[in-house]
């Protein structure tokens, strides 16, 4: 029997979805799974690719049928059992097999994982897509060595999402590089779906749409500069109907949003890199929000409904342009994040890849970020919303922005998402800010000391210190 | 010679003052520092007090030189100098001698350090108040050992602050306990300041107020509920004049907040927590943001100074119930991650103590805090924002940070933590939230599953599912 030129660990749904990309793509695969009935399961459903598939019963069978130098993809859950699995393959394995890590992990642990390597090939790559992306073309954010990276190129190239014949998978540095640049793609994700969580319920509660008008908003929506996955799966989701009653899907899901945790990760790593990103902030706390259920219905009680009807003081144009000049802050956040991390961690990640990468594949899919892949070309150091091309776009939709968060705030619909991509944009286009203030009283009760404006030094201090 | 009470290790600014403090109360206190001209310059400079103080110009004479069973105050730089402190020290101590860590120490280490010490007495405490409060009466917080703060709450019950004769100062919890208060502190202390940052910009740049008139203003607002010591010292910096120049203090100092780390270690653990804070985050990131003055130039250039002029569209008052019910939020979301670390790390943190110990010698310390431990007092397991007394407060100055926020938002004036205090009320007081429109996202694209309103249940699905 011929050896398969990749194995894959873990037929979770990833796992499996994956699996069946590269059998698909024409690869030899052995899989195996700690529970065998699933092994087996797998290779029962896989139909034509079954032929290319190797089911295999125990770990020993598995690495045996996979050619040397084995490459083996660990589709695990993140953290302890990425670890657990990796000790129990080392052993079996030598020293020139690449084990590569395509879960949902930490960079952290990924920095780690390859220091432990110590020498041994290892990747970390970053998958995103979903299911459906995994099965028929992912976007892959690959860390590690790069020549480790180039011995499997051909494969997570050809699995991957595809954009005008590019393959929207990139080696973007060293060791947790590409975990790093996937939890920042899922912060992105946060935002941008709380932002489009923040129009709906203007045109839901301040509009009185019903779910098919709203549903018909986002797919005009789609046909215009906020074309994305989002947007279309949103215009599905409100258009959908509930198998169980019938009833519009929406009006049944309870308003609580869970997470897997990416979304915190960016935030933390945010405020270890003094990277501004009040945009993911607001998202993953509107999460934790959403899901204090009866919190929220005791301060209906308390307060009342807010009086959330806008008697047409906002028009869905300029929703739309609100929500364009949103998303573009919300992605001037992610990637200044990124390339603060890339000063932080010696990485220099190609932004202008990251934008390529991300413009199939993966959740974040947009137009719009095909223009971010060339206005980074441009000039990878500029922040984004300083580029032409998007400048441009601020000016035009920016006073959109203003009505829709100053209607939302005087009507008590809850907008924190877009309120702080405004106050970024009006924080970073202020010359003369107010941290003036802060000084003052950080000297005053601390000695803290400040800068001036009329000339250089660090250490100046108010007349109390005389 | 007859021994010193305690001990205090580190003679900074905070320190020394903290020295000072324990003699002037009639302590006898060894002290040593690194530098021994730092010492000998402290005893020099100390006045009558020198004859209650032993300086000491090596760690075994400084050990020697107190009673037995010792007590040691570190006040060293956070970090590594804690840990090498402690290395040097022990050796020479007793088993049964305390060791009290009084920097600026993130709780983690704090928690790390008590395992450590393996049953040695060792407690870490946060001291609030910067350098007047240390010398005169700070708010303390202590974790560690209820034993071991026993053992010295006579020392630190007279040297705190006194609030209508009760100390500001108590033993929170173990181990970490003591710090993790004092960095939620913090976190509100950036928040509030970050707020009060944001109305003076409404002053100076939309009400074209001059600095005495904005002093004026905090003054008269430091007569009514917002009375605190940081409106009281607002009132100073807009009224001070430079030394230098003779212009208005705040006229020449650079708008480029400084951090020492406390705000973001907040911010961090929220998110551990899932702790929604999202005004101390606004404020952390108004900081990062404050600090980019080159990038801001930029982007003033680019689109132009925004139109900040209000016009006559807010009065003062209003600015003022804006931050009234602005600051009761951003406390309402500290106490709120209180409750939350409580439960998560079995410390049953005393919120009401928590906002007693508050009420004096510390950076927040303000009138407002009575009523909070009072509401806290009365029901310490219910967010600030829902209490009789702040729920009427809110009620009573909601439509104010509406119509600051909403006006602030159309004339470009940045207002991140006002803008995010607001929406985290509307969130907190809307029953039906728009999660659900997330929830459908994330079904649709990795079969995540959603709850229902109409049954129980975890993981239904849209018809995508089928």
């Amino acid at each position: 029997m011929s050896k398969s030129e990749i194995g894959l660990l873990g037929l979770g749904t990833m796992g499996a979805a994956l699996a069946l990309n590269i059998a698909d793509k024409g690869f030899d695969i052995a899989v195996f799974n700690r529970t065998t009935q699933v092994t087996r399961d797998f290779a029962k459903d896989a139909g034509d690719l079954a032929q290319r598939i190797t089911p295999t019963e125990n770990l020993k069978d598995f690495v045996a049928a996979i050619a040397t130098p084995r490459t083996i993809i660990l589709m695990v859950p993140a953290g302890d059992p990425v670890d657990q699995q990796i000790a129990a393959l080392r052993p079996l394995l030598d020293d020139d097999d690449l084990i590569i890590d395509a879960g949902n992990a930490n960079f952290h642990d990924t920095n780690r994982r390859a220091a432990e390597a110590d020498g041994k090939p290892f990747l970390g790559i970053g998958v995103s897509g979903g299911e459906d992306g995994a099965r028929h073309g992912p976007s892959i954010m690959g860390g590690g060595p790069r020549a480790a990276w180039d011995r499997v190129a051909h494969i997570l190239t050809a699995i991957a999402a595809q954009h005008d014949g590019t393959a929207c998978a990139t080696w973007m540095g060293q060791d947790g590089a590409g975990h790093f640049v996937k939890a920042v793609h899922n912060g992105i994700e946060y935002a941008d779906m709380q932002m489009i969580a923040e129009v709906y319920g203007v045109m839901r509660d301040g509009m009185g749409l019903d779910y098919t008008q709203i549903s018909d908003v986002f797919e005009a929506w789609n046909n215009g500069p906020l074309a994305s996955y989002l947007i279309e799966i949103s215009h599905k989701v409100a258009g959908a109907n509930d198998s169980l009653t019938g009833a519009p899907l929406l009006s049944v899901i309870r308003d609580a949003a869970g997470q897997k945790g990416t979304g915190r990760w960016t935030a933390i790593e945010a405020q270890h890199l003094a990277a501004p990103v009040p945009a993911i902030e607001a998202a993953v706390a509107a999460r934790n929000i959403s899901a204090r259920t009866a919190l929220r219905a005791q301060g209906q009680d308390i307060f009342g409904a807010a009086p959330v009807s806008l008697n047409g003081a906002l028009d869905i144009d300029q929703l739309e342009q609100a929500l364009i000049a949103g998303k573009i802050l919300c992605y001037a956040q992610g990637f200044d994040m990124i390339a603060r991390a890339s000063d932080d961690f010696s990485w220099a990640l190609p932004l202008p890849d990251i934008a390529r990468v991300w413009r199939a594949g993966c959740i974040i899919r947009s137009v719009m970020l095909d223009d971010m892949a060339t206005a980074l070309a441009e000039n990878p150091d500029e922040n984004l919303m300083f580029s032409k091309r998007f400048a441009g776009d601020l000016r035009e939709n920016h006073m959109a922005l203003r009505q829709v968060v100053a209607q939302a705030a005087l009507h008590g619909l809850p907008m924190p998402a877009l309120s702080s991509g405004l106050a970024y944009f009006d924080a970073m286009r202020t010359a003369r800010g107010t941290a003036d203030m802060i000084q003052g009283q950080r000297d005053y009760f601390g000695r803290h000391g400040f800068m001036r404006l009329d000339r250089d030094g660090t250490d100046f201090h108010g007349p109390w210190a005389d």
